[in-house]
C-alpha cells in the first residue's frame, strides 16, 4: 500500500511517498512541488495543477492524505494558501479515488501522542519511525511525510474521505 | 469585445456574460454553476472546475474579470469559497489569456460611484447598465454581471491581471 502524503501550500507544496508493508512503514520519497512568488496567481496555479498531477502519475499512490488547513490571522496569506489547496485537492481528486483529509491536530496526535507537538518534535518522531538518518528537507515535506505517516496509523480510524 | 464575469463561491458561482459594443454594454447571457451540499468536497471542485470549463467554451469571451474575495469572520466558509475560488481562477486562466481581478470595492465603486453600496444599489445598477426589465437571479449572477460590467467601464483603469 502506497501512501501519498501532502502539505498544501502556495508557494511550497510538500508531498512524501511512503510504503505501507503491513505496518512497517518505509520512505519512498520526498520534495516540494514550487512555485515562484513573482509570477502571477493564476499561473502559479496552474504550476501547481501540472506538479501534482505529475506527482501522482509518477509515483502512483493507492491512497492519499491532504493536511487540512491551520488558520492563524494573516487572512490574506490563508486566502492564498486555500485557494492553492483548491487547486490540489482538485487534482488529486481527478486522479485517485481514495482520498483521505486530517486535520493538524490529528496529524501531530498520531504522530507524536501530543496534540499541541511543535515541528521538532513531529520531524523528530518522522525520522525515528522511518528510520531516516536526517530530517527530510524542506519542512514542508517532513510535514507530508507526516500525513501519509497518520493516514497509515489511522487503519481503524474514521475514513473522512472526500468531506 | 465579450467579457465574462465571475462571482466566486463554493455552492454557487455566479457569471454573467456582456458584449461591449463600442461603450453600449449589452447583456448576451447570465446564470450561474451550482454543486449539491451533501457532495464531498473534492467532487464539488470537479463539479466547478467542468462547470467553468464548459461555460468559457459555450460563450467564448475574450476577457474575464473574477471578484476578489471579501472575508468577513466566517473563516470556515471563507476557506471552502477561498478553495472553490482557486478552481476558478485555474479552469479560467487555462482557457483565457485576458485574465482580471477585482475587489467588491472597486466593481461597487466603478457600477454605482459609491464603494460602499448595498446589493440593491448595485442590482439596480446592474439592471439601469443593462436595460434589463428585471433583476438577474441568482443574486450571485447579478454580482457577476457587475463585475464585468466594471471591467467594461475600467478601460483606462489599471489592468490587474493575473496579479
Amino acid at each position: 500500500m502506497r501512501i501519498l502524503g501532502i502539505d498544501p501550500g502556495y508557494g511550497i507544496v510538500g508531498y512524501g511517498l511512503i510504503e505501507n508493508d503491513n505496518g512497517k512503514l518505509v520512505p519512498i520519497d520526498y520534495g516540494a512541488v514550487q512555485t515562484p512568488s513573482d509570477v502571477p496567481t493564476a499561473d502559479r496555479l496552474i504550476m501547481i495543477e501540472e506538479g501534482i498531477t505529475e506527482l501522482i502519475r509518477r509515483t502512483t499512490p493507492d491512497e492519499i492524505a491532504v493536511e487540512e488547513l491551520f488558520y492563524n490571522t494573516n487572512i490574506t496569506t490563508g486566502i492564498k494558501v486555500a485557494q492553492a489547496r483548491g487547486v490540489i485537492l482538485l487534482s488529486c481528486a481527478k486522479q485517485c479515488k481514495n482520498l483521505f483529509e486530517y486535520t493538524p491536530l490529528q496529524i501531530k496526535s498520531t504522530v507524536t501522542g501530543n496534540g499541541t507537538a511543535n515541528k521538532t518534535q513531529v520531524q523528530f518522531m518522522v525520522r525515528a519511525l522511518l528510520k531516516l538518518k536526517n530530517t527530510p528537507k524542506p519542512d514542508d515535506a517532513a510535514d507530508a511525510l507526516a500525513a501519509a505517516i497518520c493516514h497509515a496509523l489511522s487503519a481503524n480510524g474514521v475514513k473522512r474521505g472526500l468531506k
